[in-house]
């Protein structure tokens, strides 16, 4: 069940959260011959009369029209519903979902973090829900104008009940297909969960110190104490990862501090978030992880700090300026 | 041996570092009547040509002739030494103490943090150290210019060889006569190293966490997340303390935090000392608390991380710009 979008020749899409994210790989998809729609909030009059704007060191490009949305009710069902709304706008998901979603499609959770696909199969069924793990530096630069800098792959992964491992499925292919046939690279995982740990594994403690100490990834890897600091919290990941059965290696932690150091200075997406204001995606990043190491009776303490000063610092950003997207 | 400082009716006094403490408390025992002799570096021809002003809630008053000295080979040996050097400066103290330090007299180290008494120690011998607390909040806001805000009570203590429990000395009392002439309340503790742990209990999570996310204390204890980064700070300060055999209970701790919910909004010196661009005593004040309990096998994973942040600030303050005092 639920392994095959079935034998339409076109797959339509629905991308929920034109942003960074959903305005990058939802253009590529349309560029490349697919049917996409686009769900938007505050972008959709520049949108509906100008269409999407993509700067790429790939290719420059316009989509002058796209079937551009601003409520759900008016999208037709979709086969695959792609979820690149801001995990802390997940509150909208269930009036969104079971208004575009076919009996038979697939929502996929291209978000940041931990549980969120748990969240989704509450809404939709486990069943229909897939995980999309996204390694790519890309901005909103403007409404309707997206501005990708770097890499762009995903690794896609099927959700199953408790994180159980989902394997490859046929509808899993499928997609790779629509997203291959727009050049961006895809990866299968038959390990979802695996997956979203080894992510984390980076994104702890490189978006959680990049805003905590308001610096570049490269300062933290030039001092000697934050390379040590980013290095325990990686192994707090491991640990937390461990709990829930996956196994994270020493030498990955390794690579991963390896290419962080060759990497070109980096600001973080939750560093971005909290220089422009908007809403800082602490809960799916850490908090999720946290209450899974905990529930399980594990103390992850350095990452507990990270969570405690984020928050702290979150709070007084929406405390200091109203909410932005 | 070193339990009274001799029959002289008047005991001389040296301060070493002019500064927020070492400024207003020599000026309060020479108001008082007592020889106090005062070595300075940048404010040296200020304070030799105008004095020193003191602006306190208890009483404006200016010394307009202090004993000022710009080396310590033109002071005169001192029965007490005081050191109110910033500790960042206490590579100097092997040059400094010797010259001015009678026979029989003691060094007096006034600062904050763990350990620093032992260092004394090294050079001048530790039957000839004390260590004070201050309870204070007082600035240097220009060249011989202390600016006393509130408080201002210290705790003397002997130190022992490996801070053995001390007991309360015939010189203790005749330091603590001196100070209460002065108007200066003192506390004498019998066992100074409890007293160092103690006030660690609150000055490692507001000293760092102030500095680390840019807050003064009211802040930080008005928001549940790091209210509670703050307790559980606490209780590793508590934990390092009974590595050493001293005991803090929890009702100090509680103690603590009601006090700085009811505080007055506070920025901590070490934020100030940052926010100007000083080195920050994070060595003492993290640095050896971590480093003697690790000497024991325990681990304080948050106070290691607060240290590891600070660490890394202040590397990046200091290259940006050049030291100031």
């Amino acid at each position: 069940m639920g392994a095959s979008l079935g034998a339409v020749p076109n797959r339509r899409y629905a991308i929920l959260g034109t942003g960074a994210l959903g305005g990058f790989y939802g253009a590529r998809l349309q560029q490349a011959g697919t049917e996409v729609h686009f769900l938007l909030r505050s972008d959709y009059e520049q949108v509906q009369q100008q269409g999407l704007v993509i700067e790429s060191p790939e290719e420059n490009f316009t989509l002058p029209q796209v079937y551009a949305y601003r409520r759900v009710e008016e999208m037709p069902r979709c086969d695959v519903v792609v979820v690149a709304l801001k995990s802390t706008h997940n509150h909208l998901l269930p009036a969104l979902l079971p208004r575009v979603l076919k009996e038979d499609g697939v929502v996929l959770v291209l978000q940041n973090g931990l549980g969120l696909e748990a969240e989704v199969a509450q809404i939709v069924g486990a069943e229909r829900v897939m995980g999309g793990l996204c390694f790519i530096c890309s901005n909103k630069v403007g409404p309707g104008h997206i501005r990708h800098l770097d890499y762009g792959a995903i690794t896609l992964g099927e959700y199953a009940a408790n994180y159980q491992v989902g394997g490859v499925t046929e509808r899993m292919s499928q997609i790779a297909q629509d997203f291959t046939q727009a050049s961006i690279s895809i990866h299968l995982a038959a390990d979802l969960l695996l997956a979203r740990w080894r992510k984390l594994v980076w994104n702890i403690p490189f978006n959680g110190l990049s805003v905590v100490l308001n610096a570049t990834t490269d300062a933290l890897m030039a001092d000697r104490y934050t390379y040590a600091l980013a290095e325990q919290l990686m192994r707090e990941v491991a640990l937390g990862a461990k709990v829930q059965s996956r196994a994270i290696a020493d030498n990955f932690i390794q690579e991963m501090l390896d290419d962080t150091v060759k990497m070109k200075p980096y600001r973080t997406s939750m560093k971005i978030d909290y220089d422009e204001g908007r809403p800082l995606e602490v809960e799916a990043i850490f908090g999720n992880p946290l209450r899974a190491a905990q529930a399980a009776g594990v103390q992850l303490p350095q990452i507990a700090m990270l969570y405690q000063q984020l928050k702290f610092l979150s709070d007084r950003t929406r405390a200091q300026s109203p909410e932005k997207e």
